[in-house]
């Protein structure tokens, strides 16, 4: 099914998520498509047929009730559960994630740290000792890690990443400025913040 | 021009750009379609459709100059001159983005910090002094802002926005987890990480 799913489509199921949890903490029971959409800027249409690809929701002219679609919702993006997660790379970006708070409250739980630097090997950040990248095959294994936050250089990533496969990885949030390669049963989230700025000049320089 | 492209459309071509400066340091000087399709990890057919919005490249055999299309597609991004860019927020997303080293080498230069936290204000990072928010607005007119950084709270960061609206900001890269109300001719992009994590699980979870 996934395949079929436009990743701009998963972006605003995120949304909606965030509005019903906003509109629940209001203490309403139920939300029309309309709202939705003014909520996630979009429109009401969209809302109908993002939500189309999952099921049946609502009832023409009374809306959907709040909490329903709210699990549902948990449940389709897979965060009706604990992932656990592996930082790679301990340097300033991995730091400023680990101590992101979002994270953990949405039921990505950090479970490891690893890096390659001698010094910074045997460190502990919160509970966490810092771990050598040789053992990252056991710890996957021994941890239940599913997901990797990927913050090494560029020259690193590739060959991290085919061990992380080999061992069992299923997704990779990638820092790193490169296109990873993996096979088709592994996800990829690349965040590439230049890349984003560029998008932003283009948009100015194309307007202007 | 700008509305018809699509944001897939302009990540490919910040790829193909990163493609074609590897190739000059490999001392070519020309590429064919096919090679940065390969690179990229898309289709012969996608990058010849990709660059034909911006005009004719290439000779069909011969391929693309590589200096040539490198030097285009820096100014198709906007990239070919400085941007000034203020960061607002110095936490440690903020800390970690400052210390960036890939902003500046893309010409993206930090000439203003802001912080709302007194104990910040009047703090030196590298040659630049955090100033209270008040002074956005004179920031932006003195110091000829284009860009913001926006790495403060959800709450903070849609008046900021209004204020750096207001004062003539062009584009935002949103690290705040709210869609930014902004007119039509201000560029967003929001960085959304848990997002990001929810697309990976989404996409393990629908796959499994």
């Amino acid at each position: 099914m996934s395949r079929r799913i436009p990743a701009s489509t998963i972006r605003r199921l995120s949304h909606y998520l965030r509005s019903l949890e906003d509109i629940e903490g209001e203490g309403r029971e139920t939300v029309s498509s309309e709202e939705l959409a003014d909520r996630g800027q979009t429109t009401a249409a969209q809302v109908r047929k993002d939500l189309s690809h999952f099921g049946s929701f609502g009832k023409r002219g009374l809306g959907y009730r709040v909490d329903e679609l709210r699990v549902r919702l948990l449940e389709i993006l897979g965060v009706d559960r604990v992932w656990k997660v592996a930082l790679i790379g301990a340097g300033r970006i991995g730091s400023a994630l680990f101590e992101y708070p979002a994270f953990e409250s949405r039921g990505y739980e950090c479970v490891a740290i690893v890096d390659a630097d001698p010094e910074k090997i045997g460190a502990m950040w919160g509970a966490l000792r810092i771990r050598p990248p040789e053992e990252i095959e056991s710890l996957i294994g021994s941890l239940g890690i599913e997901l990797f936050i990927l913050a090494v250089p560029a020259q690193a990533a590739q060959q991290i990443t085919d061990r992380a496969v080999g061992a069992g990885i299923k997704g990779i949030l990638n820092f790193a400025p490169i296109r990873l390669k993996v096979p088709s049963h592994v996800a990829v989230e690349d965040v590439n913040l230049v890349m984003q700025l560029e998008a932003l000049s283009f948009a100015i320089t194309q307007r202007g």
